[in-house]
């Protein structure tokens, strides 16, 4: 691993876009981080140089194998000026978890943060100022080799690009309606559903779309073996609050470890709210919504931090929870996680990480 | 859809590579076809032009969310000079499957069939007359938005390139010995096995790197459901030989329906040996081999044709198949379906096209 970062700005800064119309991952800054991969020189060659164009070989293995993996975190602009990163750690730890199951050679966690960091410093004007919004961080490894064999590349790129978006909500919290999804299978135990790699989400889009169709804005994923155990609900995590305990599928190997997840866990043990992870199956949920103890439900992720859920549709079977409004846990979870990430918030668990 | 090519020759021609040491997928012709999708105007621009790097954004969907999918067929030069290809139009139906699956749209098989051809005949001097050895041709769609939502992209590129690649077996054909894996699983009814994307690709890099390093050239796997079926052996199609039936995997949904595997069962059956499509578990196998019933196995691909199996390791248990030696129906296979493709036998099946 080299060790100092070379830095080639820009001579043409972009105009930055309409801070109050940005929606999501649509508009990218001014430069970014590349690194290279070789069997010879391990990762060389850092640097941060102008966001252009990737010059690919079409026989670049990543389009024809998918061997790549990603990340996504946010730099937040406090009121008091400060930009904070929310557990990027995590997120560095859980890439390499990816590249593992990949096949990709693992990258220097450390290292990986202080680009990041060195990255999103030098972008700081980028960061918006507007309401919930922030620049959203996509570290990502792709395989380049110019080969058609099935086997593990040999050279790589970890890239890192930045994207200034809006707020999740800009109209505020709502929640949304989900489809059980009764004919597609996200994945399976043995397969690559616990890391991050970019063939689960193109797997994910037919049944979104599907979905979309039938007037539901997400699907709630249940397990490819027995189809009845909760998995996650469109890319995000999901729990669900019956009877006042919080429940949350467990890591059995096919689910996503997320942080926002993993955070939510967390936060709620420090507040005495009795948490569980275990598998749950949506006949369990149907009883206890039947019963009157599903009392609240939302998925957790990076983009929208917390999604409550206000209807779901089984088979047809209709459950509407806490009358289509967010739940009082759900709202208190958003309100504190954002409240620290944006740096509102004392950050008693030592979560952000300042980027100076 | 356009329906003229637009052509634009190379001023710079490539040197090309040694034909008695071509391997497979690294060398690459001259030119290449590429078509664009939008929205608006559906496929449009089909163009061959010189083989170059793709410039593309560092947010291209597909390097971010997979969306990608292709085909791989070979073109044959006969001893009489014709240029041949080995049913085609069953590729490029295969290519549409894949991209209804992965929410990409669809291309006219025909225009695609005939913007192959036209890049072959265009290549033809690329065809290695070489031993057994042949064009490769890789169709392939990718996304191409430069954006990070999880939806389906806008725009595509549909790309065709082309690589000379030698004989498959350059010591003639030999049988290999798989690891029938336990712990990993290629995909799952519900998921995207049954088509050709990306993703499938990179899951089972991890399972063949570890097969490899316990001494084993590719993996059988087993369904991911009741771990006990077998589903494929690396990424062929696979054929048992027991008590004089020939059994392979019927298509439930996770299994990709090979061109080559279609036609095995074909030929079997003009021939008149009992051809079975069925489910049929690793238990079965193992017992048919105590037995002394298990006369033959083999995988069938594009690439290999026959791969013939001289040894299963299934988690300890090691059966030898017919002595390590190539079976005499895998033989026969062998030189009928290569017989046909490099226009060596009477193709009277009319599997055969001829490029112009």
């Amino acid at each position: 691993m080299s060790d100092t970062i070379r830095i080639e700005k820009t001579k043409t800064p972009k105009q930055k876009p309409d801070q109050n119309n940005l929606g999501f991952g649509k508009y990218f800054t001014d430069h970014m981080f590349v690194m290279d991969y070789s069997k010879d020189k391990g990762w060389y060659d850092p640097r941060i140089i102008p966001y252009a164009p990737l010059e690919m070989s079409p026989a670049s293995m990543v389009l024809h194998y998918g061997q790549a993996v990603f990340e996504g975190l946010k730099a937040y602009k406090a009121p008091d000026g400060r930009i904070l990163l929310f557990r990027p750690e995590k997120n560095m730890e859980r890439l390499n978890a990816s590249n593992e199951r990949l096949c990709i050679p693992t990258i220097d966690t450390e290292f990986a943060l202080e680009a990041l960091k060195t990255l999103v410093s030098l972008e700081k004007e980028w960061i918006p100022a507007s309401e919930g919004a922030s620049l959203y961080i996509r570290p990502f490894v792709i395989a380049t080799d110019p080969y058609l064999g099935v086997r593990p590349s040999t050279t790589y790129k970890f890239i890192i690009i930045l994207s200034p978006s809006g707020a999740y909500y800009p109209q505020g919290i709502n929640p949304v309606n989900i489809y059980v999804e009764n004919k597609y299978v996200r994945t399976v135990k043995g397969g690559t559903g616990h890391v991050k790699t970019i063939g689960n989400y193109a797997a994910s889009l037919k049944s979104q779309m599907e979905a979309y169709e039938k007037g539901y804005v997400q699907v709630l994923w249940l397990d490819g073996i027995e189809r009845k155990y909760i998995e996650e609900v469109g890319a995000m995590n999901v729990f669900f609050k019956i009877n006042g305990e919080v429940i949350t599928p467990e890591l059995t190997g096919s689910i996503l470890p997320g942080i926002t997840r993993m955070s939510v866990i967390e936060l709620l043990k420090s507040w005495g709210v009795k948490t569980t992870e275990r598998r749950i199956s949506i006949d369990e949920i149907y009883n206890a919504y039947n019963g009157g103890l599903l009392e609240e439900a939302f998925g957790t992720g990076t983009a929208a931090v917390i999604s409550p859920i206000g209807e779901l549709n089984w088979d047809g079977r209709n459950m509407i929870i806490n009358d289509n409004k967010i739940g009082a846990l759900s709202q208190r979870l958003y309100d504190n996680l954002t409240g620290i990430q944006f740096g509102k918030l004392e950050d008693k668990l030592g979560w952000t990480v300042e980027v100076k």
